[in-house]
């Protein structure tokens, strides 16, 4: 892997302007100078950042939501996630949303690494979060957050991810990067 | 799994305007009912949906890119992909996206699935194709794009996801997803 592409990729800019603020999404344009010095637009959303966690129960199954997901007008099976508040330590972020999504509080944390689900036209970064020693705790959803919470095996997942039941791109991410962790808890056992 | 979730999750849509139309994003807001009846507003991207291909070299190695991801700002290593044009159909789509940006052309090609890289704010899917017996034909970029072709071998693939080298979802997703299909191959050599 060459290390010189970065320089030769390299994107200039040259102006950058917020062209839309919605209740959600921010969008900016940004007029740029492209490698070889020619000139062009790029359009993206500037997003907080967000946590997936990926939750170990005692039983050995892994903590899932099922949430309707407006754009695509459908529940989607998917680990428990949000965005990180403004100022808000990652870790926390983890706590509070498995928290308050799920119900469950969690004894052990590892940080697992980092995931880009957008980079054609967001600058979203996902924190992947790995929990296990869970204990039941208050369920706290957001005002207008409806989703069920369901538990599946591994061999449930990837049978799941296998005939496009999971295609959530977050959560197969997520669950792919925590599985040496997962099999490493369950071994353990 | 509950097949009950999909009813009592659902939001109704109450009316649907765009907001936004620039020269790549198209942002759409929806005032919509939410499962208890109280109202709510969605903010989205309409995407037209976009292919990934895992290419396996004769060598027994990935074709991958490094290509200027503008929101971040930096350099990502990833699988070839584009948009789907209007009308194209998706393996046409592969196929134009493989020759045009890595010079490949490929005599197999499988489906593999979908996945979804962003539900909480854009409708895109991404349409994974796995893709061998590779041989070179013409590269074609299209105007303002700039990018580097390289191969990676399997190892060194799941080395770069541990190490945090590949961060990009599309690119992880489609690459466990079709890692069957890949070890397939490998193996039959």
């Amino acid at each position: 892997m060459s290390g010189a592409g970065r320089d030769a990729l390299h994107e200039h800019t040259l102006e950058s302007e917020p062209v839309f603020e919605g209740a959600l999404l921010k969008v900016w344009r940004d007029r740029v100078e492209l490698p070889d010095g020619s000139r062009s637009v790029r359009e993206y959303i500037r997003h907080p950042g967000a946590v997936v966690v990926v939750a170990l129960e005692e039983s050995g199954a892994l903590v899932f939501e099922r949430q309707f997901r407006y754009p695509l007008q459908r529940a989607f099976l998917e680990l428990p996630a949000g965005k990180i508040d403004a100022g808000e330590d990652i870790l926390a972020c983890a706590r509070r949303e498995l928290r308050e999504e799920t119900g469950f509080a969690a004894a052990h944390w590892e940080y697992v690494g980092v995931m880009h689900p957008c980079i054609g036209y967001s600058d979203e970064r996902i924190e992947v979060f790995f929990a296990h020693g869970l204990s039941q705790a208050a369920r706290a959803l957001d005002e207008g957050e409806f989703l069920e919470v369901l538990s599946l095996r591994v061999d449930e997942v990837e049978q799941a991810i296998r005939a496009g039941r999971i295609t959530d791109a977050k959560t197969i991410t997520a669950y792919y990067l925590a599985l040496p962790r997962i099999q490493g808890c369950l071994q353990g056992r």
